[in-house]
């Protein structure tokens, strides 16, 4: 099946490659000369047959809505776009709506696998109206895992985003976990070699995973992360979770407080703390580091 | 190798079951006399020839304890004992030295895998001298999953129980992590299929682990888990990995809040919410619930 | 000086009562005939003399907004409106555009005291131009409790309810302190006499607070909270301090918990916590309570 | 009434001429000699009349424990020991044991107050027989503030220092919500004036409390806390608050998540983020910082 896909960087770049192994027939644009396969957005448009599928892979936010407004102008009634994006899930209804005007179907999907999604496929949660999912299954077909799993149809316009921002959450809370039982093995004088301990839990273990895997092999290139510094930014979506348990006023005690401890970690001094000194020393004359 | 094993329950059943299907030579003791080779341990000790072996797979605390004393009447210099239950490390110490004073030496064992560990194999997170894991190495073989995981001998004694309790840490914040995630789903109008959502994630995710396994299966027996009440109790482990982070300064944000969850799950009423509920009636005249 | 009043519930009506014993000149209006000093908008902008003072004290969100968009038309160039709702501090830059095109003037007074503002005083925390805010301290002056404390000019439109916002939040954080106290107090075996101790506090010690009177006020009256559940309601400000920790990456470990605190003090079950069961049951054959 | 008191530091010192202020009779013992009265244990015995009483101000652990067992070889029957330092309560039933042989009874009292107990008077929360407490009431009433509050006879042999604990884990919080609210004020570009907001604060709020009145007080000598950095000490009451909060099965997470950020504040880097960012690196090829 025929497929444009509008940025090539590292997710979009190798999605592309994936599709062609699996004998699509993809045309790609991006504004890097070399990579692209169109030189605008309509000359995507009129190298493709109607009707035509573009695939949005460009940065969630203004990038992605601007491109979706762009696209409404060089497609045409018949039409989808799927918006791959990070996108925030409320992004995805306006979108929608916008594109339904000229007769054009919207699809958001969620899309897991970094890196490795290439050789081990992308896992995707897609939300929209049926008949514009069914007739992408071939492109989802190709980029997923073999097999049972890896491929969600969520619900409606904004599902697919949706589960893929909970899919996040979750992952903020699982690294944490791990993160904190590392550190506390590393403080304790009982356990001589924390990276085998790791190691050995790869099998037969509760904990086992695929992220223990990979924290696995960064404890082997690494063993002490002495090229590391604690330092771990975040995107939207572990944000956009805990907003989503304020407005459904669901306790996400362990997701938001793996989602502080990110923020803790990107601070050179903490105002908070400050302000816990300045009282200890007011009330009991506690010395305070200067 | 010859191997004594003391408690048949469902643990300890099932690894006598295990190295006898591995060709181990295996007595089992238990107060149960259906299931039991041995009629007290004298008669467990005797059945065994010297160096003997013999694991200790009963309820921790006084039961464990009053176990590996009654073993240092009844074995003798050179044999070994493996407390392979989930004792608290700070017990392998006390009981190590106990046995020391007749020669006998001593390996604590953290041992993951449950009720699947019959088959799949269970995870071995050991601790004791070298010369006595050595000596030990063809029944930790027989147990553990095949392949180059499932093992680690984690340091000396007490270094396994330690490492076990750092795994049972961190499953607590994981599963509290999935559990947040499924509630902020089902909470949401967005998604439609929370169990599809769920079983997607098996492949090509981030977040795959045999516990998202584990969930997805107890989601197609219950898809709104309608036959359970969300009632969760705790064994030791997440209590004492909390007890160590604050010996060892350590912020376990995650892991202490999964195991207050499970604290509030079992309250019929909050003591603290009362109190906050009659703060608001003091002071703003807010309406209380009778 | 002159000052019109819309709504006069609780709060605006002891602030009319107030402002009255102050000597000022109140104009209020209610939908409540029996409280209306005024027949609608229009008759109580009728009511005052150019240049006018409005104090709007109704419901946040689409009544407040609704209500400075009718006062837009009844009111003059030169006017100001001020809004002493708990309005989320998001919705005072638009309120402030609107009247402004009509040469209105916009205050937002964040307004502490509860039931107790009457007799005591309220604290009052307003945001706006510095002109708007001098012309309106007769009344804030009688407003707020004597001496230096009470009022705070926090800076431009906005301000007001910003630091409103946060105050409320550390209330939450504070309030769930005392109550984690309170219970764990309550679960010792050490303690016999609890509300005792609270009382005990209330001079000398370090957590000596006027929450930590009510409290005790609250135990005299009920010893045991016997008349109340545990079951605690939010208004917004707490939700919007979380917000903004995330909008400005600030961990508010304490607060956050304080909130997720309440939403769990609403539910009849945990569909988390029934993920968890349902976990334990899978891996470990742990009995689950149906 | 005459009194001991051993340890004339910060705290002993000052509750000495608290006590002479108010007529008592009081023999220090330190071993610093420019402080001390008496020579040693035996001869603060020999200057006090039977039935003695001394009060115990010295550091809590081994100091305190020591000293306890040096004064049973001193006192005699019917004399009265009070431990008044920050001893774990887990200490008191040994230490009451140890000098009930003798005939010397005990009590355990929790003082608060710091460097400002000397004008305003101590709080005390005291555990012990009632008749040893009825005895020491002269010198309470002393110490104490004046007024109905500031004193509690919590319960027997240990109730002091629970009640102290607990109202130390409870200081934890209240200046953790304060410290969180302070950060997000700072963090905001809605308020201008930050230490303006606290002062305001001061009356008319639910938030009032002479905790805030110490931040205001802390941000008039240093309006940024510019002097400062953000490194939070703590001494053992927050964490044993924790430590029978898992004991107890009461969740408490708002305290704990004070301790847990008073352990962050003083790590130069997070192992645990360290993991984040390595796990990071290895699933998105996210860019490190090294």
């Amino acid at each position: 099946m025929q497929l444009g896909i509008i940025g090539l960087g590292k997710m979009g770049g190798n999605m592309r490659t994936r599709l062609r192994r699996a004998g699509h027939d993809v045309v790609g644009f991006d504004t890097d000369p070399t990579l692209t396969d169109a030189t605008d957005l309509a000359d995507l448009a009129a190298k493709l047959d109607a009707p035509r599928a573009v695939w949005v892979m460009v940065p969630a936010g203004d990038a992605t809505r601007q491109t979706v407004a762009a696209l409404a102008d060089v497609l045409s009634d018949g039409d989808i776009v799927i918006d791959g994006g990070n996108s925030r899930f409320s992004d995805d209804a306006p979108n929608a709506a916008l594109l339904a005007e000229r007769g054009i179907g919207y699809i958001d999907a969620g899309v897991s696998g970094g890196v490795w999604g290439l050789e081990n496929g992308y896992a995707l949660m897609v939300g929209g109206e049926k008949k514009h999912v069914d007739t992408m299954m071939p492109i989802f077909d190709a980029l997923k895992p073999p097999g049972e799993y890896g491929f969600v149809h969520a619900g409606g316009v904004g599902a697919g985003h949706y589960a893929k921002m909970v899919h996040n959450g979750i992952e903020y809370g699982l690294m944490q976990a791990y993160a904190e039982g590392y550190e506390l093995l590393k403080a304790s004088e009982h356990v001589e070699n924390v990276p085998a301990v790791f190691k050995s839990w790869r099998e037969g273990t509760v904990v086992r995973s695929w992220l223990l895997d990979l924290l696995d092999r960064a404890l082997e290139e690494d063993p002490n992360f002495d090229a590391l510094t604690g330092y771990a930014t975040d995107s939207g979506e572990g944000r956009w979770t805990v907003e989503e348990s304020i407005r459904l006023a669901v306790p996400l005690h362990a997701i938001s407080a793996s989602l502080y401890a990110r923020f803790e970690s990107r601070q050179d001094d903490s105002p908070a703390m400050k302000a816990i000194a300045a009282l200890r020393n007011q009330f009991g004359g506690h010395a305070v580091k200067e």
